[in-house]
């Protein structure tokens, strides 16, 4: 997608690791999974997204000479490690959830199998991208819940984290649920429908309001979206209707209007009954203006008469949880499970799959994380091979398609689970006994190690 | 910097007013002038950044054939719009408060003024830029108020909000005062100082820790960094300093340790206690995991024996106030102020200057916002011309440069706004007089048009 996507995108470890797996020949097979931890605040699940932009980054994996130029030059490393650098692509295999999947903490969201210099180098980047859409979509599946059928919009891009923050937050929403973005390159490069109005710019580069409405409408004569907070909000309600009534024979339609502050409840209410009195009962009303779930839910628990939602900075920063505890953990090395048991981050080692059941009604019941294979382990597998030997085995998912998963996925959720604030009982994830099996496994080859240097 | 610096990568409804404003000949000057409202929690000041990227996205913004070619073909505008855009470069002035400085609510910390389509354009990536990189400069100064002295380094790009966000993150910490980043392509592409050591997967990837620390120590003769969490950190020092002693016959030199989980204080003064008694007295300790500001305040105040600190999530996420208010307005179009008087959102008009006075032991005292060129207004004016004409009037500032200012801007802060909370008096900023009565000014122009439509 863009420039930035060099493999030196990582940490300066990965590469200081890199190299002391080819000085030692340590090229076997490792296996990484990505997982988080724990459920950030006020979250009953994660709905996972990135996949494809992670599945792009793999394929793309490779040194160019300028990279190549800066290692070899750098004074970090030796200058034959840029030599091993120079062939380094990406061969190995990947699984993973859908995105759309609706997951759980500890649940492996996506599975690297690959020799272990290239598994360890794509660790910072995979991170990064799926870290973020996951991020987005989880918090944007919350807006989706708390205003069912509401048209909601992402307006973030000016408060998004940074150029591809703004591009990847308005993909992760439009998959979880949103209309559409208002940024205009995500709508030119991954044809996600866009949306907007006018700013307050534009009203006050007039001496009048009414001249900019109508000025405004007469660019727009398919329908224009006219924004009335600049001053006044219910004086300009009025204005929209005179003018409405004067374009009218013209063929102008005005589509509707946005509020973006004050008390969006009573100016709602007021201004609907404004246009309904003026003729204009077919005029929209869209709400914007430090929006989030949170007040979404409060609005329209009110009865406020709003017909979408244009939600920003909340929505791209993930404000009230601006980061998930995710992290990509070796599981496997050379055939054997591997897992660390640092305090507070001990992991489950191994090839993990989780298998997910359902109650008579479809709803998601009980999710058991277990070995790989396990045989006789009731459940939908939620993990599914998704590239093999470097190369994806599908082509890319249409974002319909995504769309259509996630809200299937959010239809299953448990009903108390799709609170806006922590719920109990939190869903069930079961560890499997063949997991703690390798577990201890896993302890014991680095526990019998003798300590030698004590 | 790359592909995604489009000018597509902007909102909806800028291209929408463009149009607008093509219409009906809108090409009179607009000044424009980006701050932010308020303060976010816990915080007594901002520390601008951005203006270099800022600047570069100006110098380049134009319509390349494959945006032309979209937005004639997009179905959401005429024609003919394209051709307009076709030509369309910056060529305005720029003003800003360079990049270190510290600033205060309501003050503009840059103003552009161009021909109102070039001005409105610009807004959505302006903001996106200047907002994300101030964001982190305002929080990683803060870790640099809390840990003077100390070795800081930005470990964030796997949780950064995308790769730019990671970039950014990585310059924005810098210019702050960290000593550097672990991204290494910010080190390959602006000279950033690399920091690393090594991950758990590299011990873990081996049936024996002793063995994992002897291999990467012989991969970095110069002085590795062990990391010593992954099993039981104690054990591990142990093992570090018998193969100190077993590596130093063969020249090679281990540099110091990393703690990344744990109770920092009681693993880090025992394992301190270890490395002395085993001849290491010159190895220093690192930590990390999940730090903030306000956890190195702690740590350091408990006398943690700690020689630096990598901090991520926290820094690159600004985790505990993800976003700033900041907005960029419209002050004055076509010779006239004007402003917003939206409920809760009221802005001061006009080309503004931010003065600071100073009190005798050289720390600021005061800041006075006030009409450009406001004669008799004592103090140093904080906005500088750096763009006239569409091109700078300097080449880019060095970071070293950017570092040096904000150390010097840092150490002249009142000493109770160093405070990582809430400091009572708040820094007093006034309005000037002939900022109040330019508002008065703006509101009768707008007050004084008869309401046609009502």
């Amino acid at each position: 997608m863009n420039r930035l996507a060099s493999p030196l995108l990582t940490d300066l470890y990965q590469l200081t690791m890199l190299h002391a797996y080819y000085t030692h020949g340590m090229r076997d097979t490792a296996v990484f999974e990505l997982f988080v931890r724990k459920l950030p605040p006020n979250r009953n699940f994660m709905m996972a997204a990135g996949l494809e932009q992670a599945l792009d980054f793999l394929e793309g994996l490779r040194f160019t000479a300028e990279d190549l130029e800066w290692v070899e030059h750098s004074g970090l490393f030796p200058r034959e490690f840029a030599r091993h650098l120079e062939s380094l692509v990406f061969t190995g295999d990947v699984h993973a959830m859908p995105e759309g999947t609706i997951f759980f903490p500890d649940e492996p969201i996506l599975r690297v199998t690959a020799p272990m210099p290239q598994a360890q180098l794509a660790e910072s980047r995979l991170l990064n991208l799926v870290h973020f859409e996951t991020l987005v979509a989880t918090k944007a599946a919350r807006s989706v819940l708390a205003a069912p059928g509401k048209r909601l919009v992402d307006f973030g891009l000016r408060r998004a984290h940074g150029a591809e923050a703004g591009l990847l937050a308005a993909r992760a929403s439009y998959l979880a649920g949103f209309a559409g973005t208002a940024t205009v390159l995500a709508g030119a490069r991954m044809g996600i429908p866009l949306f907007g109005t006018m700013a307050h710019s534009f009203v006050e580069a007039h001496d009048d309001e009414a001249a900019a409405f109508e000025r405004f409408a007469q660019a727009y004569p398919g329908g224009a979206v006219l924004l009335i907070d600049t001053y006044d909000t219910e004086l300009a309600a009025l204005k929209v209707v005179a003018l409405a009534s004067k374009l009218k024979s013209r063929g102008i339609r005005v589509q509707g209007v946005r509020l973006d502050s004050g008390n969006l409840l009573v100016l709602a209410k007021n201004v609907r009954r404004i246009l309904n009195e003026g003729g204009l009962a077919d005029a929209t009303i869209f709400a914007s203006g430090n929006l989030d779930e949170y007040l979404l839910r409060e609005l329209l628990a009110a009865g406020a008469p709003i017909d979408g939602f244009g939600i920003g900075t909340s929505l791209v920063t993930s404000s009230d949880a601006p980061f998930l505890d995710a992290v990509y953990k070796l599981q496997e090395y050379a055939g054997k499970p591997r897992r660390k048991r640092s305090t507070g981050k001990v992991t489950w080692p191994g090839r993990k799959q989780v298998f997910r059941q359902y109650d008579s009604a479809g709803r998601f019941r009980h999710d058991i994380i277990a070995v790989e294979g396990g045989n006789g382990i009731a459940g939908e597998p939620l993990l599914v091979p998704v590239m093999q030997r470097g190369r994806r085995l599908h082509g890319p998912e249409t974002l319909a398609a995504i769309r259509d998963r996630a809200s299937a996925q959010l239809a299953k959720l448990p009903g108390h689970l799709a609170s806006l604030e922590t719920a109990t009982p939190a869903y069930p994830v079961e560890i499997h006994p063949t997991l703690r099996a390798l577990a201890n496994q896993a302890d014991r080859i680095t526990d019998e190690v003798p300590v030698l240097c004590r």
